[in-house]
């Protein structure tokens, strides 16, 4: 006999009457039970989304043969994967070592479910923090436009080529050019070092000194073109002092950094994260 | 035509498969629209627990009808309710005000869907308080056994005399008898004044000043009478600091017991309160 | 035999060596004894800031004239008060009850040393709240430029009949003329309802809901011509959700706002707010 | 010219008029400029207790003749050093990565002012996370009483041997004998995987879940005979779920023990950290 699968679904679609119960028809029809259900209907967009979790012993063909139907009637984007199946993640990073040390022990502790074939950085400073985890890495300068433009295009081949499903800037020191960003769309994250809206651009922890913030904090968000301002995935933020310099709140933050970026990529990893207009729902 | 009204729909089963097409289906039936669900399956018990909120034109016997028969077939324990509708809370209080001021603030602001028919203390000190409120007030003394015994028959005739659904103890200080803590049970909550499991008993603040703990906290819980080992409901914290004195803790601490206690009342009286054993699920 | 007073003293000076060594001579001199003392060197204005707490049974004269010669000494701008006396303090309100509920409670519980004379408001909806503590209350429309400035004479008028110390803006929704913010520099704290410097301006709840973020907060912060720009004196955040009406992020935020005013409002009371530029100093 | 040192001092002594004055006038005479200072008086204990940082161009012995002659008239105990010298510190480990990752990870990056001469641990697990690090690494099986006396006996040595001046145990998951507690007495530092004095010994995690509490938690305190009742030195807590499992709360507490353990750590490293009876004095 074949043994239980634990199957994550997500589904999204305009909102109306009678969509759980359908789906639900559909996941009793293909021998599954629902262990998990997560349902969220968006008054600002009309918008219905679910995630469920499914224990079942069908294959995966009858399965989507099941939930095809009823995504047809209700006009549903869907998707199904195995619980814990690690997502393909491409790291891009520069020479910073926190964030892409954490996601990696993490990965390596079991806590993550990713797998990095491939690190890219515009530095080569942690080529042996990528070695320890025995991970791939590779480095090109970007000084100017075309080593730029060239970098771009080594990492929308490096996507390809390794069946990316997840770019994660951790770190990465360089504003992606527009044309990346939309290629990337909805499948790139990035931690911006504040707590956003506040402290935009460039040197967030000197300007929260200035300002004289009594907290500080980070911020993952998927990368749009609009600079700093792609949906906001996971926030968090630490008490600070009038004693603690523009170094000090860094180093702070880098810890706020680190716990916030691998927060969101678990969660994206884990088919946890919708986007509903300029606004992430979180299914945790 | 009628408009429609938003329901609360709580259930409690043993967990096997096809629960959800099963009660979704007889919300169809019944013309609702599913507007937030959460379920939870516990492994510790082999319980299913779902929390549903309906949209829905019919009336509350056709709902009660349709949701009845799928009950019986899944043995469910179940409750329907008008979502926003007050519950009949009776409040026990002694001398301190801060948890009293709280719940009835929240209560005046529309922010805690309750209704107070009565506040019944075994001191006279929160009368103003209570009479701020338009909240009927009444004390006896209790100092012997005999007092102790007229005050928790009183408490009785109370529940049933204003058809109470829950009784807080805000910061009442008299330990209750089993046999009123066996009448009340599963809807009465306490508030203690420490972060159980740690100090437990008498004094709390002065137990964590010795002890030189770093953080301090309250935590709600179901009256039980095992004394302070109720299910717990909610918990929160704050950071302290070596030179505050146990009197500055208490001060602190009266703070997180408010915010506490009124959390818990808070999600009891949006049924998102349900006992698994001895812990609890919270539908937050 | 008098018995020992226990005083503040607070002083700011241009930074040198031998600061401390005065100061607590000067102390000695007077037969004090230092049970607390805090001391910051501003790297940004190269400034010298200290709070001690000295038991003393000397008299304020006698207090007085061994500070003030090492004062003349050090170009110090010092201030000393006895501890635990209640600042005299002018509360402005409109219609929301929350932020002014908590502060009298507080004041009430012995918990914040301020005594209010007057809760001034351009609404009458808190009067009741005010008889209940047995606050003076008054009221006048501001619906023109006439009003609004009759309004603000009678703010100085009651700040000059009460010796008011510090006028705290308990949600008051009017934004005071640079005249008026000019004349009470530095002793004027408002609320603002987010996470400044982020959705300064209007409707910050709706600001934080469209933009989806994960955590809301509050900003207890100076008042000040540029509008929002005040030295920041407390912040705090609590988390949310995607599932979360900008009314419901309101009904949060209401709570953290009372919590931050409250306390920054109990720090100047204490005298453990100093300013540093556009940035504060708080001695905790 | 010598250019100026960045010293702490740090001093307890019985609590009595005039200290404050006594030790900043030995500081201007060692041509010392006091940049930091925070002092506490135990009104349980009658310490006081005090931590300088001073600026000063004079060397270590002209200091410490300053310093000594008043410690001998206050009685004081009493240590100088050198801002930021990296303390030597003993890490002993079992098969659990976390929180040795974090302590290396820091020290690495220039975030914990030590230097660790050895990892001993009673498995080969971690070998290559210290060799990652070029931290030298030794491990001896722990498996009968003569092998646990044995491996204190290399602790001891190894304390010996390298001057260590700190002891931490990293999840090291052996309980040491009263003789090694007593011989570590003050400078040896575990991590209790549970917020004390909740969960005091084994499997606190599936003690947390049973329990069905709302926030767990990890605790860095020192070593005494008396197990899981040293002095606290840091705790912290997160949220968590009725929905997570022992296992989800063992991964979720990792991240709280490594960070609280980190913590305490440094703050010891900075000499920050001093002892009050049963509880811990901490100056940030």
């Amino acid at each position: 006999m074949e043994s239980a699968t634990h199957w994550i679904l997500t589904l999204v679609c305009p909102d109306r009457p009678g969509i759980v119960h359908a789906i639900s028809g559909a996941i009793v029809d293909a021998g599954g039970n629902i262990t998990e259900s997560q349902q969220y209907s968006s008054d600002d967009t009309g918008t219905f989304f679910m995630r469920l979790q499914v224990e079942s012993a069908t294959g995966r063909a009858a399965f989507e043969t099941a939930v095809a139907s009823i995504a047809e009637r209700y006009g549903m984007t869907w998707q199904l994967d195995v619980v814990g199946r690690p997502l393909r993640t491409l790291v891009l990073a520069s020479t910073t070592a926190h964030a892409l040390n954490d996601l990696l022990f993490r990965q390596r502790a079991g806590q993550l479910p990713i797998e990095v074939p491939l690190v890219l950085a515009n530095h080569p400073d942690l080529e042996g923090l990528a070695a320890f985890s025995g991970v791939p890495f590779e480095w090109h300068p970007v000084t100017g436009p075309d080593e730029k433009a060239a970098f771009e295009r080594r990492v929308l081949e490096a996507v390809e080529e390794h069946g990316i499903e997840l770019v994660v800037l951790a770190r990465y020191m360089q504003i992606l050019s527009p044309g990346l960003c939309a290629a990337l769309e909805g499948r790139a994250i990035n931690i911006h070092h504040s707590f956003l809206p506040g402290f935009k651009g460039a040197n967030p922890y000197k300007q929260a000194h200035a300002r004289g913030v009594k907290l500080i904090g980070a911020t993952a968000h998927f990368v749009t073109t609009d600079l700093d301002e792609g949906p906001i995935i996971e926030q968090n933020v630490e008490r600070v002092d009038h004693n603690q310099s523009p170094e000090e709140l860094r180093a702070i933050g880098q810890d706020i950094e680190s716990r916030t970026l691998t927060r969101a990529v678990g969660w994206f990893a884990e088919h946890r994260v919708l986007l509903d207009g300029a606004r992430t729902v979180i299914f945790r």
